[in-house]
Order: C-alpha cells, then sequence, then structure tokens
C-alpha cells in the first residue's frame, strides 16, 4: 500500500448505540493533523526562510497540498517556480519546505498578506476584505464543452476512488476528469480546501498548469474561495455534489466558470456558464 | 421578520437538469459575504484598533460571531471583557468593532499570534504547531448526565429551527440544549466553525458562560478546532450528525468532553466521555 494511503485514516475503540442494544466495536475515522508548510525564497540574492501557514489537514501527499496552497495563493505559477519539496524530519512528518525558484517575487506577494496564513480558508491574514480577492491569471477563450451524461456520471466515477470515505464518511474528495469522461487523478482530505489544494498541486507537479479541457469535481459544497481556487488552476467547469454560496457563484459568473451544484441521482442545478454543457 | 434571518440566503436564477427535461427556476442559496472583525483595546493606558480576521460568513448574528470568535481565541472569557460591539458604517455591513475592557491583556494574546488570523479554521495566525492548542480554562468535575433518548432526538429538535438550511440545503447548524431537552438557542452559518461561534458568542452577551449543563449539538463533522471551541465554552457533552475526525476523538478525550457522531435514525456512537450517557 501507497504509505499517503496508509495515513489517511485511523482506529479507535466507541460505544455505539443502536435500537438493538449497544456494542463496543472499532471504528474507522478520517485522520486529521496539523502540518506547517514552510518556504524558502530569495530576497535581494540572499536565501530567507519562514513559516507560510498551518493547516489542520489529513495526512499523505503533503508536497501536493504544499504546492497547491501555492498556486492557490498566486505564488507558484508553473513548475519552475518551485525548486524542492521535501518533509522536515524524519516521515511521517508534520512540516514540509518548499524551496521557491530565484525569480519568484514572493516579497510583494507579502506585502498583500500578513506573514502567516491558513490554507484551510484562503482568506486568512490578508489585510481587509479589499485583498481577499485574489489575482486571476487571464486565460484565452475556450471552447470545452462537457456532455449531460458526463456531469450525471460523475458521482458514481469519483465514488469508486473515494477510499478513504468509503471507511470513515469523514473525508471531502477532489477529482480532475477529462472531458471525455477518463478519471485522471482523485485526492482526499478531511477539508475540502485542501482536497482540492492536493489536486491542483498534482497538477502543478506534472506540469499541466494551467488546465484546458478538464473538469473539476468536488463532493463538498462550493464557496467563494473554492472558486478561486478553481479559477487560478484554470479550469473552467466546476461540479459539485453539494450546492454552491451566493458568493461561489457571484464568482463563477465572473471568472467565466461553468458552476454546477447537486450532482445527484441523475439531476444538477448549472449556476452560471450553461453554454459548456450539452443538454 | 428580523433582519438577521433575512440575509441568510439569496435567490438566483438557475437552469435545472432532470431526467424529465430541463427548466430555469429561482433557487435559494445560503448566503456568503467576508466579515472583518476589528478590536480596540488598550496599550497601557492608551487605545488602539488593529483588524484582527476576516472571515467568509452567512450575515446576521455578527455581534454573536465576533464575540464567540473572541471567545474561541481565548481573548475574552465573560462578559465584562466586552465593552461594545457594533457594526462600522451603514447596516448591512461587512465591517464589525469589538470594544474590550481595559483589562483584557490583549497583547500577551497577540505575542503568541501573528497580527491577522482567520476565524473561519481556528489554527491560522499561531507561529508552529506547538501554539495550535489553545489553553483551556480550568473546570470544576461535573455530575452532567443525559439521557439515550435526548441525544436520539437531537436532530428532529434542530431541524425544525434550522429555517436557512430548509430552503438551501447549504448551512450548518450549531445548538445548544440543556440537559432536561429544551432547545434554547440555534445559529446557522455556511461555515460550521462560524455557527458554533455566533452560538458562544450569543452566550457570552448572555452572561452564560462557562456552559455548565448544556449540550452542544452540530449538524456537521467535528474536527479539533470545533473540539477547541466547545472546551473554551465550558461545554461537556458534543454531539453531531457527521463523524468526528481522529484528532477531535483525541482532543475529547484530553478534555473530557463526551463526544458523540453519527446521530441519525436512532443510533449514534460514543467516542469519548460514555459515563455522562444513560443508556
Amino acid at each position: 500500500m501507497d504509505t499517503s494511503e496508509a495515513s489517511l485514516v485511523r482506529r479507535f475503540s466507541v460505544k455505539r448505540v443502536e435500537q438493538s442494544g449497544t456494542e463496543r466495536v472499532m471504528d474507522t475515522v478520517a485522520a486529521e493533523e496539523p502540518l506547517e508548510i514552510r518556504v524558502r525564497h530569495w530576497v535581494k540574492e540572499a536565501p530567507a526562510s519562514e513559516s507560510l501557514a498551518v493547516t489542520m489537514r489529513t495526512p499523505g501527499h503533503d508536497r501536493e497540498l504544499a504546492a497547491g496552497f501555492l498556486v492557490s495563493e498566486g505564488i507558484a505559477r508553473n513548475r519552475r517556480d518551485i525548486v524542492d519539496l521535501r518533509a522536515l524530519g524524519t516521515e511521517p512528518s508534520n512540516e514540509i519546505v518548499v524551496e521557491l525558484a530565484k525569480d519568484v517575487d514572493f516579497e510583494s506577494w507579502r506585502a498583500a498578506r500578513s506573514t502567516l496564513i491558513s490554507s484551510s480558508c484562503g482568506i486568512c491574514g490578508k489585510r481587509n476584505q479589499a485583498a481577499v480577492a485574489q489575482e486571476i491569471p487571464p486565460r484565452a477563450a475556450d471552447r470545452l464543452h462537457v456532455t449531460r451524461s458526463l456531469i450525471e456520471r460523475l458521482p458514481a466515477l469519483v465514488a469508486r476512488a473515494q477510499r478513504g470515505f468509503a471507511q470513515t464518511g469523514g473525508l471531502h474528495a477532489a477529482a480532475l476528469i477529462c472531458a471525455e469522461g477518463e478519471l485522471v487523478r482523485v485526492f482526499e482530505d478531511i477539508g475540502r480546501h485542501n482536497a482540492l489544494d492536493k489536486l491542483i498541486g498534482w497538477v502543478l507537479l506534472e506540469d499541466r498548469l494551467p488546465l484546458q479541457d478538464e473538469i473539476l469535481f468536488l463532493s463538498s459544497r462550493s464557496s467563494f474561495e473554492l472558486l478561486q481556487k478553481c479559477a487560478m488552476s484554470g479550469a473552467r467547469v466546476l461540479a459539485t455534489v453539494g450546492g454552491p454560496s451566493s458568493l461561489a457563484i457571484e464568482a463563477a459568473r465572473e471568472y467565466g466558470i461553468t458552476l454546477i451544484g447537486f450532482v445527484r441521482d441523475g439531476r444538477f442545478n448549472i449556476y452560471s456558464g450553461e453554454w459548456r454543457i450539452d443538454l
């Protein structure tokens, strides 16, 4: 078994209470531990190092999580921006260091943020409300079209890869799917933001940013911050099992993203960009 | 209608796709907007003011949210610590100012944190992993007992008060229930952390902290940070519709909190502190 998979869950002795009686059983739950993301960057030709964020995450795929967090924050935009990614101390470790390329302008990114932020919300550390909105990279026009039947099949397609959820009922999944319907990759985490960061970080590390003709699918609801992460990745279509917030819809309409919610039982709602869906 | 209730939801035109066909309908979704929490405090007899956090929240009950955030952070411990709470500008406002009493030691709290944090995660801004754990106020031994039938009735009891969820399917609820079974108060928010902060803030503003013989109930899963908020409020029993994370269970066992999960269909699991539940 992949060691990353092994750490998704933990086992605890619990008391189960049912109509038929009570019993002590071993229960499998989603693993949660803090991860500190540190960066090494350059200030006027001199190396510098600092703590960037502490996030509560499900251990495993920490490299992808850290890389995706930097994409979501607008610090890293392509594979070359990250020189190295490694755990501190012996593994399993709860600290990871990202070494940035010399030409990554970390200082001006920090000017708009405070020194320490959280990856679970994506807005912490910003100095005020105006700074909440991330600067989205410009994108070329697209001719992406997705069929209705693919959207309908997404939950079943992704469910087969949600190993942690099947065991615990407590892990979110973020999935990348080709417009032709092939499942490319799924990541799970106790936090929906982390699950999406792991996926986007994997895309960065595979040097596939920005996304073009792929669909993002989340087992959760959608929020403003998830739409921002989607926009930073370049993805044009986001489908979710749950519903969107008001600001998720407004952000999707502003960014030109097709936002789909409540994908369940052969039904779904299109909140924006319906021209990309062949009905 | 209470203006706070009015702002829980928003209406959008969406396309609904079903087996029977597609139609354009008006859909009701959970409202999400940023809230900036500012504090006025005292540094050596001189008043000071600063931005403490920006959180994405469902508008309404912002006073309670800000107060509860300060409790969760360990800044405010009782009603006297907060002199005033008011919105900035015209309402509805996305900025709130909390004026702290002169004897609140804001500076030493800040020494352990960075200057700007997020309320959605509760761990942002902490300088390292060791600082993630909040200092829990000491508590006297309790003789709280809760019946199995009350636990089983919680979802139905609280569902009647979940107005926003009934309309959107996208809002979490945090509820306070007496051990005798009376529903005291319910707050809803797009974020589970915010919903619990609103509830705990209401308890503070009612001068009922620390909680003694009440149960906290959440419509969500439980995490380390939610257990910390529970502990900061003094509550001894937390029941949730979803499951706990590994660290939620470990925190509950360390804090002596009775943690119950998967409260559904007349069943539940007890993860810690089962001596308080009469089976």
